[in-house]
């Protein structure tokens, strides 16, 4: 397997942790322009920039580095520039938009990184559809050349494709002909279920390497317009005109998103809000939020304090540190998640979210809504634990919930509550579409409507009888009912627990999004590991070196 | 990788084909009496009957043999026995219900195999549910010992399941803690789906090897009732007679299902209506059904032919040739898919079964529903070829679109017509709900409506218009562009078309049983590559033997 060599794969406190944060002035390979309510996302790779030595981003290929971009760009978008209601993203480049991911990163990678790189890059798309859905911006790919694989699934992520007919520049899958992989990115899955494309027709595009172009890519639906090189500047600006359009105009000025501040250790990172400690021996990281004593009490004080509203940071925090337990603290297998602090504090903040249209707030719950997500999506297991100095409350609260169990410490010696709000009523769904308390109690709805019934903190004995615990020892046991499920766990398969959560972390409903990580992901993992495509003589191994793959015949 | 080594392995015409067609008299497993409308389904597996040998099936473990009597009998209490109205599915050992999948199989068996096989203990499970369902049958799982793994998975998908309280028997999920991969016959699909239970306690459940039993089990609706051992028989009557007073009475006499007659060459299996051939070299094989000149033009004319009625023929006769291929053509590629014979005989058939509610007609419509699902599960590309000669029409024509492609002659000189009925007006829904018409005009339902306007034969042209083929050549152009895209087929990495056809084959909604075959069965097959479960030192390789495991620790 022609992997792992120059890849840093496993829990390495001494290591440079991954650098999720960037700013537009840093940025290598996207140029952001931002004209009134119009806003230009240029790729432009740097060939040079690649996250680590071994690969050459050629053609505006892609790797993590990139998309880290990408989704910064996204972010900052909503936040610095809610004015913006059109997006339009394009490349730099002559003939060509982008070409995906880069082939010989993904074939110099572990399997654990390019898993959690694919998982990454379905997240940053997703993103550009939750900002079309729910951020007042429209999303417009303007394909100036050629976007193959992962070029063409980050173009299905918009809301609209226009393609450039220079008799050159096609829209393709190349995966399946030339790589033995899948359009892993959402490809498959948006071709079908967004796009809404004959599913034959999928199956000849995907068959295609050098795709389909021109009138073609319109008819089957795989582009919503072609225009001729002549005209292609002025359409562009009349397109994203005329998406800017479709949305209501919004006077707001925006808040700076500053650089977190994290204090690194040899087995620790610090963050004002959250904590991540890890014991690599134990293969058990501790992860904490804390919720302050002091909160803005109205939608006006949260904007003025902008990224410093201590809930947006808090999250903030939290989603970089899920970032670095994925891709920094391979070997670590389970979380214990705390949530300490004033729990009056998340309440009186989800009050404050709730229904609030004032668009800082806004932006702030969809942002937790995506953490949250993340969280569910992160392949460790979570285990919540609760006693003295609990906090779990309200938003706090889904944490638990997206954690895979609940230890509860339900003794007449300990003051414990934990805390039902607004925040629990479905502001927060997980990518199934329905809330963390929906999918717990799939089978007996009428609880959900018991827990909501009195939004309040609830003592632990009533919260265990609510169905909110999955044990509950009391003092006696507590100690040893945890260490034993800690050490059991730490003992099992990685990947039969990854298989494991994947599955039962989302009963009930599928959606698009559940069946891009569920579905899609899951083949495309399978791939990964298939000699056909990984292996000596695979087909990802082989592409653009002078060897011709060679497969094992058999279908599966 | 410990594979391979005692499985034939590919496409070896000269060999034995596996054998799916058996008989009650002859089965070495299972035990099958009927009493009045309760029939007793009694599993009993003989060690040394296992389908190959290398392993022993002990503790009613099971192996595709085992399933291949429960497929039987299912099919045989539908078809034989339409006055049953309860099964009891239960064992014949003493404190063991069923071990589940046989480890040492599934040890010794080659990963395409492997996914095969539970392909088929999947479709079995399904067909169980879809016996409940649609044909005025219950199932009461009566477990008189501890069900493991697949033997709590056959359990769930009974309509009811009841334990035996004797202080150690229970249901158990060992596959995470002791084999490193997962419940992956519906198991993590239906504990948090069909049954319903908490996905906190879904996920204990599946850690604690040796399972939950009395109280808990039910308190966690892992099962239904605990019965006493003293009161176990008298209770499992009981429970028989109470599901069975649930159901209609039907006095209906079944008919006899006689085994197939094939004719076997070298490079084909002939049946009467159904012929395959393959061609090893090129990887492809030409799967051919044929509509007589003949029909019974009522549902008694049907009944009175019983199983020699040609659609209920036909139907089986696809339905071993989809099971060859799967099991014993393992190299080919690519199924060239013609309908050939009388198309008004399709059609006349189509029309008397459409909302007949006899029960024989009823049993076969259910049946040709299932031989279609099992079209879209195999993993193999099927193009239709629609040239002279052909019958595409109705219930035939659905096995153009359950296809990946249509290559449709469109050519003046040539009279070609697809024809449409009510067979495609939902009278065989996909695993995903939805008809197969619905599924590939997803984007455009308004388009399925026009098709379905008007029941009628279509000249190939209109059809190429109403969006049926995926090319449509004429004369000049057709041989050409069927042995280029045959051959293009042939080329690609086996693996890539199956995650791509996975994925592109089921647009749309989702139901348990798309949960269970893309997600559950994906993660699955992932696990079952991955070293951690099937390398020299993975946990389903040392199980049972003096080695531990060992893990790569790194989570993914």
């Amino acid at each position: 397997m022609a992997t792992t060599a120059t890849d840093r794969s496993a829990t390495d406190p001494s290591g440079t942790l991954t650098r999720f944060e960037t700013h537009p002035s840093q940025y290598r390979h996207w140029q952001l322009d931002v004209e009134g309510d119009v806003a230009t996302l240029r790729m432009s790779v740097d060939p040079e920039g690649g996250l680590r030595p071994g690969y050459e981003l050629k053609l505006n290929s892609y790797d993590l580095g990139v998309d880290i971009e990408l989704a910064d760009a996204v972010q900052r978008l909503r936040f610095e520039h809610p004015e913006v209601r059109a997006v339009v993203l394009t490349g730099s480049l002559d003939r060509v938009f982008c070409a995906g991911a880069n082939i010989l990163m993904l074939r110099t990678s572990a399997h654990a990184f390019k898993v959690n790189f694919c998982k990454f890059t379905n997240e940053t798309r997703l993103g550009i559809e939750d900002a079309s859905e729910n951020s007042n911006k429209r999303f417009l790919a303007a394909l100036n050349g050629t976007a193959s694989g992962g070029g063409y699934e980050l173009a299905l992520a918009a809301d609209r494709i226009v393609l450039v007919d220079d008799r050159n520049s096609a829209v393709s899958f190349p995966e399946v002909p030339l790589l033995g992989v899948l359009p892993g990115t959402g490809g498959l899955t948006r071709i079908t279920d967004k796009r809404k494309v004959r599913r034959d027709r999928c199956d000849v595009f995907s068959a295609i390497a050098e795709g389909i172009k021109g009138k073609r890519a319109v008819e089957w639906d795989l582009v919503d317009r072609v225009v001729p090189l002549s005209k292609w500047d002025e359409t562009v600006q009349e397109e994203a005109r005329a998406l800017a359009d479709t949305v209501p105009a919004r006077k707001a000025k925006g808040i700076e998103l500053p650089p977190l501040v994290c204090e690194q250790r040899a087995d620790a990172l610090i963050y004002q809000y959250v904590e991540l400690r890890w014991s690599q021996s134990e293969r058990v990281a501790h992860l904490t939020i804390k919720a302050p004593d002091t909160c803005p009490k109205d939608a006006a004080g949260a904007l003025a304090e902008g990224a410093k509203w201590w809930w947006f940071q808090a999250f903030r925090e939290l989603d970089a540190a899920l970032l670095h337990l994925r891709f920094d603290l391979r070997d670590i297998a389970l979380v214990l998640v705390r949530a300490v602090g004033n729990a009056a504090t998340v309440r009186t903040t989800d009050e404050l979210a709730a229904g609030e249209t004032q668009w800082f707030v806004n932006e702030v719950r969809h942002f937790v809504k995506r953490t949250l997500k993340r969280m569910d999506l992160t392949a460790k297991s979570f285990f919540a634990v609760i006693d003295d100095g609990t906090a779990f409350t309200g938003s706090f609260l889904e944490l638990a919930l997206a954690g895979d169990r609940t230890y509860l410490l339900d003794d007449p010696g300990h003051a414990i509550e934990i805390g039902i709000t607004v925040a629990n009523a479905g502001m927060f769904p997980m990518s199934n579409g329905i809330s963390r308390l929906e999918t717990r109690f799939l089978g007996a709805p009428e609880q959900v409507a018991t827990i909501l019934s009195e939004m309040r903190q609830v003592p632990a004995s009533e919260a265990a009888e609510l169905g909110l615990a999955t044990f509950a020892p009391d003092e006696i046991d507590w100690e040893d009912e945890l260490r034993l499920a800690i050490e059991e766990r730490a003992s099992f398969s990685p990947d039969a627990l990854t298989g494991m959560e994947a599955n039962l972390r989302f009963a009930g409903p599928e959606t698009m999004e559940t069946k891009i990580f569920g579905r899609l992901s899951a083949w495309q993992n399978w791939i990964f590991q298939r000699p056909n495509a990984a292996g000596e003589k695979g087909a990802l191994v082989c592409y653009g070196t002078p060897t011709r793959p060679e497969f094992s015949v058999e279908r599966t």
